[in-house]
């Protein structure tokens, strides 16, 4: 069943969900994490985000600087499968365990937490491997 | 070796750091996980709260509601070990692993994301059990 909203139809199926959700600025952080408990990236979604991951089963995302949404994984192919979605106890953010195809990082590695910082020297260190070459999937 | 930054004295020893990171309205997110792969949270931290939280070994947070930078269990004694920062391919976010004592969630809950959305129903369910009665720690 869908109504309309402002100018767009939305599902009613998601309003239960999406009034627990706050949104600033249109927007809602999600962190990313697989299913072993590795943090892969940190997103945001807007409500049409929010509703074609779920429609869908894979991750969306609000990109600012394309200014739409967009399928993660869109170019590259390496998708995000979604089998859970925590909410945090504000509304604030949500929490998307996901089966990530290849990689989350457009460098090439498996999570965008690829460096750890060494408060030794001050610096960041590279602590994953790259699993594929961003020159051959970006080109 | 400390210097003059604007109306502050900072320490040079982050300022590697410091440099690879996009604040955003003075902020950046910051995952909060245990080295289980848990995630516990996510906060927003600004510069002072970097600092303190590498300079101290807690995780110290900026909190909106109260204006200024706190120690994350301050009241509730629930305090978070700093075991390890990462920052993301864009410096954009940080992910902080931690030793958590008691529990993340001011409401009881060793995280905030307590709550998982069941798309059946279209409800939120509690999927973690309680582990402080919060009337207890917070009068």
């Amino acid at each position: 069943m869908k109504r309309l909203q402002g100018s767009k139809w939305v599902s009613n199926a998601m309003d239960g969900l999406l009034r627990e959700l706050n949104f600033k600025d249109g927007l809602i952080p999600a962190v990313i994490a697989d299913g072993d408990g590795q943090v892969l990236t940190l997103c945001y979604l807007d409500r049409e985000a929010v509703q074609k991951t779920l429609e869908t089963g894979k991750v969306h995302v609000f990109r600012r600087s394309h200014g739409r949404v967009m399928l993660k994984g869109e170019t590259s192919g390496h998708v995000q499968e979604l089998k859970e979605v925590r909410v945090d106890c504000e509304g604030n953010s949500l929490l998307m365990v996901v089966d990530q195809h290849v990689a989350a990082c457009h460098h090439g590695y498996r999570t965008c937490f690829y460096r750890r910082y060494r408060p030794a020297d001050d610096t960041l260190d590279e602590c994953e491997k790259r699993v594929f070459d961003p020159s051959r999937v970006y080109g």
